[in-house]
């Protein structure tokens, strides 16, 4: 059960003027599931993304930033689950190549023109005549209020589809933010997360709209983790129709250009989120914030340690206020000159430790009131900058154990 | 129950001239525990230690370091369980002096010459009027062989006592080393394990003896996770009494002392493997060699990542042959310009990935034989350089979760 995560309501999810999305049952892993999605997009639209740190990055990951960096425009994308195309090789490269050419093939494109994803199990040879088998049915359901079944057709281990939407003025014009995600275990996402894609109808420039992605990225999925693995797959894109007509937008720090950031950042965040509120297993969504830094780097080694500890996210699923645990993982952040005579520990409201000790006036049942909520703060103020940053994690449960001890059987 | 780790032989504990132990049961958390630990030795003997660096080191850690600091020599050491004395500021401080002064007072010492350690729940007070009250017990039981009991006394978690011994001769004399450990949870030793003491008869100067406890801790706890959680207490300490009575060992590569290096080494290995066989939950344990790295620092980080990864740990817990979670984790060790491309794993003597995509032999059954044994090694080759490190580490279950769910109620 995701943790205070509302089931998708598929008329709040606003089409993007200028984007179609189909869904199809192609069988890649086990029958009868959404598992082949393409996403097609107008002419003069603009595409930027960000892809995984993970030096083993899959094969479509490689494809992908491949073609986005050749002359020719992307057009289209195609996404696979049940299969990763991870850990194979050079035929595991051949495999995504191919299935980018039968869909340009179909679409009447350049093979370079079609951005290939895949997730699922790694190091096992990508079903590629499957995705083409597939492909017909999924141009066959092309349309552009089809977000909330693309969500569904992204999922691996996801209990729920993960989607968001927005609309903003800009230039006098209604303009859309809607995307999707996918991902619950392997979740420590370096650049993006599994898999993340947000559209928009917004005119924005290629470098600009290339900026907006990092910066959404690194203020959503590069705040959560649900278990520290970072995934060899992970993708975020960012498709600009331009349908929407206003000016374009050519600097985020402009009046039009900050309308769009707030409106794609709050879109990531909640599908970022969405993440971790149904990570394997999770029972509880806690969010880690650290101020008092002297850099964000510092804070998020800190807010990180915390949010990977075992020891941390047990006591957590099992709503007990083991607090010093959390004043360990501080204490070995690798932060070298950290004097613990400063640190400030607050379960939300809750005062638990001062310059480095339990605070006087910390009562046990005051942590555990707030240990026993499904949502849960965690502040700690190092007291040696002015920094701050906030993580999203979930606890440690049974079920993360059970999940990942039985995910291929 | 403990993987493949045979219950101590009290026989086989060899005493070590020069050194008694006493254990009394002082009611520090719960009644009726062997809590309380008090090693002596004899004047003469050399003292040397290497403590944990997480930066929220425990009081007694803070006072254990003044004392190894100051100009009188330790004569005998105090250990707790139940009680971590951490996270308990100025306060917990003074508590850990007046322990020593305690039993300073008693054994006609100095304080500075009582060494304190403390090892169980974090961010309490120390009971140390229950640490007074038991002393007199526990020096009452003061006797050179009474390792085996000593062990039991500094267990938390653990569910069963770990000790070592060997002899071995030096300069015509017979040198024994004993040592004893514990540690189940919090176990990413950085400097050293939760809690080891080793003891031997060797007559070694102290720059050399502490040359050596670094060596050997270096080779043994610093090469051991469970959780990836480095606690607040770690220590580690080698205690020389010189009643061997040969010529003093002042240099760790002559004959002599590479004869007790060897000697202690595989004492300390013994202690910090049977603290991963004893792990929180362990049904496995797995030793993760990475060979081919540009240095030992690359090499470690690898091994690590693998060795923390609860997705791996989970996958041998459900002996799941799931090795591409292996390659992932590899790929997110951080060395930023390692080749996928040049990567091979084995699993034993079964080849799984050639040159970083599954390996054409390789098949499920092989993986999965191996992958059903209680003990397991993990082969990766970079292939960039000459270095090999080699980390013990046990898989991640079910009842690693509810231990530490459970760990205070």
């Amino acid at each position: 059960m995701p943790v205070n995560l509302a089931p998708i309501d598929p008329s709040a999810l606003h089409p993007v003027p200028g984007l179609t999305l189909g869904v199809a049952q192609a069988g890649i892993r086990k029958a009868g599931r959404h598992d082949l999605v393409v996403l097609q997009w107008a002419a003069g639209s603009t595409v930027a993304g960000v892809f995984t740190k993970n030096r083993f990055c899959a094969a479509p990951v490689q494809v992908c930033r491949e073609h986005l960096a050749a002359d020719v425009a992307p057009r289209a994308l195609l996404v696979n689950t049940g299969n990763a195309n991870a850990g194979t090789g050079a035929d595991g490269l051949a495999r995504a190549r191919r299935s980018c050419a039968a869909l340009a093939a179909q679409l009447g494109l350049g093979p370079q023109q079609v951005l290939p994803f895949s997730t699922g199990v790694i190091m096992e040879t990508l079903p590629v005549e499957r995705i083409e088998a597939g492909l017909p049915a999924a141009l066959a359901d092309a349309k552009a209020d089809n977000w909330a079944l693309a969500a569904r057709g992204i999922m691996t281990t996801d209990t729920v589809p993960k989607a968001a939407s927005r609309q903003v003025t800009i230039g006098g014009r209604t303009v859309t933010v809607t995307g999707i995600s996918k991902g619950a275990g392997m979740i420590r996402p370096n650049m993006a997360t599994m898999l993340g894609f947000i559209g928009t109808d917004a005119v924005v420039e290629r470098a600009t709209l290339q900026q907006l992605v990092r910066e959404a990225a690194d203020q959503s999925f590069n705040r959560i983790t649900i278990d520290g693995d970072t995934s060899t797959n992970d993708s975020l894109l960012l498709i600009a129709t331009g349908a929407a007509g206003h000016a374009p937008v050519t600097a985020l720090d402009s009046a039009d250009g900050a309308v769009l950031r707030e409106a794609v950042v709050d879109v990531a965040r909640q599908l970022a989120q969405a993440i971790v509120r149904d990570g394997e297993g999770a029972t509880k969504f806690i969010a880690v914030q650290v101020d008092g830094g002297r850099d964000a780097d510092e804070c998020a080694r800190v807010a990180y340690a915390i949010a990977h500890s075992p020891l941390v996210k047990t006591a957590f699923f099992a709503s007990d206020p083991n607090l010093g645990r959390i004043l360990a993982a501080v204490g070995y952040a690798g932060i070298d000159d950290l004097d613990q005579g400063l640190i400030d520990l607050f379960l939300d409201q809750v005062h638990v430790a001062r310059q480095g000790g339990r605070h006087p006036d910390y009562r046990e049942e005051d942590g555990q009131r707030v240990m026993k909520q499904s949502e849960i703060t965690v502040r700690v103020d190092l007291h040696r900058g002015a920094s701050s940053t906030t993580v999203w994690t979930c606890d440690l449960s049974h079920d993360y154990v059970s999940i990942n001890a039985d995910y291929r059987s």
